[in-house]
């Protein structure tokens, strides 16, 4: 055969495959490679497009969601939603035809991102079953519901209309999808019900009913009657920007001047910052867009990555907050009672590639926990439970590189997932969340994206490794005391039988061998209101005189309570009581009271000292030097960035840059060091 | 604002995304998450093609690759090879244009599967440097090749020919590619060098030219002539195939009769079986296929489940073998000298939604492999090194599926990437790998295809773990022997004195304190042959008369060799040596020589005995009973299906149907309990 007519035979063969020919043949990529996961894919889907529209149309979600049984394998799932339904023309491109949709193009936090999820459900049921999908969709105001019998026409990824018509609904407005489809109904971790919750969890504003193969019916009541704040869209920010890209956007601009260009499609950009970057990157400021070279759009993004530009506007973020981590946290532990919840820590928003993100991270620890498993890890994008593919995700990664020895977990070798009684909760916040496939279960081990969840690990671990060093001297401390309380007397008896006298008192001698202040911490619930005594006790043998410290929920505090009066209340919960002189032997006490929280929202007070030797405090911490400066648990950040980090050089990561270590580690070395 | 005016401005939003905006605006998806994976994935697409390209064309591939640094994080790629050629009209197309290609419609092994790798490529090039790729081509016979300068219209999902002439070229036929891309050049596991490494030793008839950034070049030099057995292309196999795929089949045969249909458009199935398949289901043999109804087609379906059909042909598949297997693992000891490699494993192909596939599994373990690391592990799909997302793998999975502690790692719980001094090779071929995501990393977790996985896994375990008995039992009774030919000769020699008689012969007391049969190897390599000596020890009281079993390679063996004259060879290798009576005390041997091989490439032969207490054999296990039964070393599969295997029931698993288990451990479970 010569190689001529190969060639040519070769060229024959060659095609175009259409997207959804693509994704048919791949449905493994969006989440339907098992029976069980295609369910729990289909549910996921349409409740992230309810949800999405809702929040955008301002409305409390309503959300019912259905599933029966119609043979062994084979399930019809209903989604209905009370958002504001969508106009009879788009109906069948919305969920008949992929990478069709409005959250492509802009830039802010929602769930669905790709126009490709409903209609790949869609797609995945009629494959299975060769059945249509039914959407109803009503528009307020309007009589009648729009009614759809919808298929896909995978060759030419066009909706296939079987049949349709006005029907009537007792809906003001809103949307439902019917899908028959071949699947799996489990129970568990990763099961229906399992998302179902977590996504109730995080979105306290939704109310879901969700009616089970067995017909059981479960509620998801409302916790909230407020929405979540409306994401802004926002303009990409410079900073990460591919050179293509300005490329592009400045070919399409409607700007005529290179300064007002990069003003108005740019986030953050003001005259001032135009002007700096191009007369640094030497491109003339009048110049048109259209005609911006090669080299100069180098140039500018070599200027942008030098100087400062504020970090991305954060109202197109919508983090899930601390109280919401804490209950996540709480739901999963389902009755067991743990020994400390870490207060969570939400980073400052960051930019990969010109999006911005936001980590949040919670740990609870220890009681009822089991002792000899490798920790759970939830993981949440964007509001949504991420069940599947654990091990391809960044968050993981960055649980794996932390070193969880130093904060109190076991760990082999200092990697991997560590053992103990611990759950980690981490939720990624971003107007574009790098997930690994169109699946959505793993966001990308993009560098900076990883090295931001370990900070906020390392600061929450930071958290937990000063609770148990606290505990841990609290132990010592008190097994000291029991010993003394218990061996002195016993001694002053006997001398004082010996030599005849009567038993001295003990105290002055008890307190020059504890020598410590003992800081103990009561909560009581009563009333629907948190009564917290924090009570000193002087072990030394002089008098103190210190200021305590705390943080406590500034929203929920009754000012009025606080006894004594506190030297100053600030705004982020900052708390500062100038203690009066405390005798030798005696006790001081500073009481407050929280309100408008459930019993266990509340447990423990971040407590700092000052004006006293720290190394003799029991039960409160240095107060870090910079507790006025930082709006936030201050310390931490400083005390992190002081630690030696062999592996991470933070200023040397760059945009979207990935270390080396990081590279290293992504190899998938992660799971292998594990444990 | 009312509703109804916001689903009429949602609705103007929507939009058609375009598949490259999609991945222009997803490229971590395609495997351009960072800068050195960018690189690596960016010579994996365009080496990927060419070798496809010159196994089609059956031609030897001859290919360069260079890197040439252009400023820090800039870099230029040429590809090159000696393929057949594109035709002048086809290039801007296969490069410039995504999801576009010749494989994705043919059923059989290749690498490249999607049309969307190298037109990835350049985009990414043009996205991160703004410069068009330089593509070359010619098609023999020609007097000059095509060159052309190749940019990517994103939003029309086309090639956009920037220039292109006719130029000289000093080749036959060949096509080239240069990219100049943003990129960070890195040694180690995750590099190009170690892919081009790994691609060279699974395609020995590859001869591979590699120049990095510092100008070294390395050649890997072709080591065989034969190019693999060419691929053909199949028919998708009944089983497994979804309900929609049979329907949208039968709309578009061209046969007229169900039989017809069913015997054309599927592979394995014969006109009785396509009679035997439409009676069962109720449906007419005569049946226009474009007639058949959505109940028809499903119990066609059902039908297709329970009858036996052929499982698919095998010759769409490419196994790498257990010569090249072996040589994959030697060349990642990089010189450390193991104890033992277990016989590889080659599966027996499998179908997965209606692909076939085929596992292989090699182990090797011990010598100066490190003691305290987590074992690694080697993943290849379709003759292509897997370097990313190990964590989301299949093939990784089935790994911490597997209890290892049973074949003597060390794994805690049972779960988890074992830790111990082994390497792993697995190879998963099919004619259609399911990877997570279009970068190709990570095989999907496809319940089927892990539990086949799995199986493999366990059966090289189980060498490995028969092995490690085998050697326990060694050293135990070397131990055992050492005393006694230590103490016995001197109490012998004491109470001689005092008894005052002549030394006793100690030989038959000592065999019958021992009580074995003692058999060692002993492998000489000399003038290019490999000359095993077994030799049989009786240490047992009485005289031995048995026979003797080893699995040798038969293409290797000298059949002149063989001392004494074995009683049978087979020409899977197995081979059976009636022994003479071995006197007690008395040695006896059977020697043989194999021919062909390097050195490293034969060290231990599987042996086993019968006609003999195989308790008292020590270097040899007991014959199992379907020794003749099998083609390959036998017993291990029946070993396994006995072995009570609680958390798999493989004969529930049904196509694409997932396990319970699975899914649990699908959950990323698989990374937390690691370890």
């Amino acid at each position: 055969m010569a190689s001529t007519s190969i060639a040519q035979k070769l060229a024959k063969k060659q095609k175009e495959i259409s997207v959804s020919e693509f994704f048919e043949r791949n449905k493994h990529i969006l989440g339907f490679d098992s029976l069980t996961r295609a369910m729990i894919t289909s549910v996921k889907e349409a409740m992230d497009n309810s949800l999405d529209v809702c929040e955008e149309a301002e409305i409390l979600p309503e959300i019912f969601v259905q599933i029966k049984k119609i043979s062994t394998d084979e399930f019809r799932l209903t989604i209905e939603d009370n958002g504001p339904g969508i106009v009879k023309k788009q109906v069948p491109h919305i969920f008949g035809r992929l990478l069709y949709g409005s959250r492509f193009h802009s830039l802010r936090q929602t769930r669905g991102q790709q126009g490709l999820g409903i209609s790949a459900a869609v797609m995945y049921a009629q494959l299975t079953t060769g059945r249509p999908s039914i959407i109803r969709s009503k528009v307020k105001n309007k009589d009648v519901a729009y009614q759809v019998e919808l298929m896909l026409d995978t060759k030419r990824n066009r909706p296939k209309v079987v049949r349709d018509d006005f029907v009537v609904w007792e809906k003001e407005s809103g949307t439902r999808i019917e899908m028959q489809l071949r699947g799996r109904y489990v129970m568990g971790k990763q099961s229906v019900l399992e998302y179902l919750k977590g996504t109730a969890i995080v979105n306290p504003h939704a109310r879901i009913v969700y009616k089970d193969p067995f017909g059981t019916q479960y509620l998801f009541e409302r916790a909230s009657e407020i929405l979540p704040p409306k994401t802004e869209e926002i303009k990409p920010h410079p900073q990460g920007i591919e050179l293509g890209t300005l490329l592009k956007m400045a070919k399409a601009t409607g700007s005529y001047k290179m300064t007002a260009f990069l003003q108005k499609e740019f986030s953050r950009i003001s005259s001032r910052v135009a002007i700096e970057i191009l007369t640094k990157a030497d491109v003339p400021l009048e110049r048109h867009p259209k005609r911006l070279t090669l080299d100069e759009a180098k140039r500018i993004l070599e200027v942008v990555k030098k100087i400062k530009i504020m970090a991305p506007p954060t109202d197109c973020l919508s983090p899930i907050g601390e109280r919401l981590i804490k209950k996540g946290l709480k739901n999963v532990l389902g009755g067991l009672k743990p020994e400390f919840y870490c207060p969570p820590v939400t980073r400052e928003p960051n930019v990969y590639t010109g999006n911005p993100f936001q980590v949040e991270v919670g740990i609870v620890y220890g009681g009822q926990l089991p002792q000899d498993k490798p920790i759970e890890i939830l993981r949440y994008a964007n509001r949504i439970p991420l069940l599947y593919q654990q091990g391809a995700c960044a968050m993981t990664a960055a649980v794996e590189k932390v070193d969880w020895r130093r904060y109190g977990l076991e760990q082999r070798g200092g990697h991997g997932i560590p053992f103990g009684p611990a759950i980690i909760l981490i939720h990624f916040a971003s107007s574009k969340v790098p997930y690994t496939s169109e699946s959505k279960e793993a966001v990308a081990k993009i560098p900076k994206i990883e090295i931001e969840i370990e900070k906020a690990l390392r600061v929450c671990g930071r958290k937990l490794g000063s609770h148990m060093k606290r505990k841990v001297k609290k132990a010592k401390t008190r097994e000291k005391f029991d010993i003394v309380q218990k061996i002195l007397p016993e001694i002053a008896q006997k001398s004082s039988k010996i030599v005849d006298r009567k038993v001295p008192d003990l105290r002055k001698t008890i307190t020059k061998i504890m020598n410590v202040v003992w800081i103990d911490e009561e909560v009581v619930f009563e009333k629907r209101r948190h009564k917290v005594t924090l009570k000193v006790y002087n072990y030394t043998p002089k008098g103190q005189k210190f200021n305590l410290h705390g943080i406590v929920p500034y929203e929920n505090l009754d000012l009025d309570s606080c006894d004594p009066k506190p030297k100053e209340i600030k705004e982020d919960g900052k708390i500062t009581w100038e203690l009066k002189r405390i005798p030798t032997t005696e006790i001081g006490t500073a009481t407050f009271e929280l309100f408008g929280m459930d019993e266990d929202e509340y447990d423990e007070t971040e407590l700092y000292v000052s004006g006293i030797n720290p190394t003799s405090v029991v039960g409160a911490e240095p107060l870090p030097g910079d507790w006025d400066l930082k709006m936030r648990p201050p310390t931490i950040e400083e005390i992190i960035e002081e630690e030696p980090e062999e592996e991470l050089d933070y200023d040397e990561v760059e945009e979207e840059l990935d270390d080396e270590s990081h590279e290293a580690d992504g190899t998938g070395r992660e799971a292998s060091e594990a444990g």
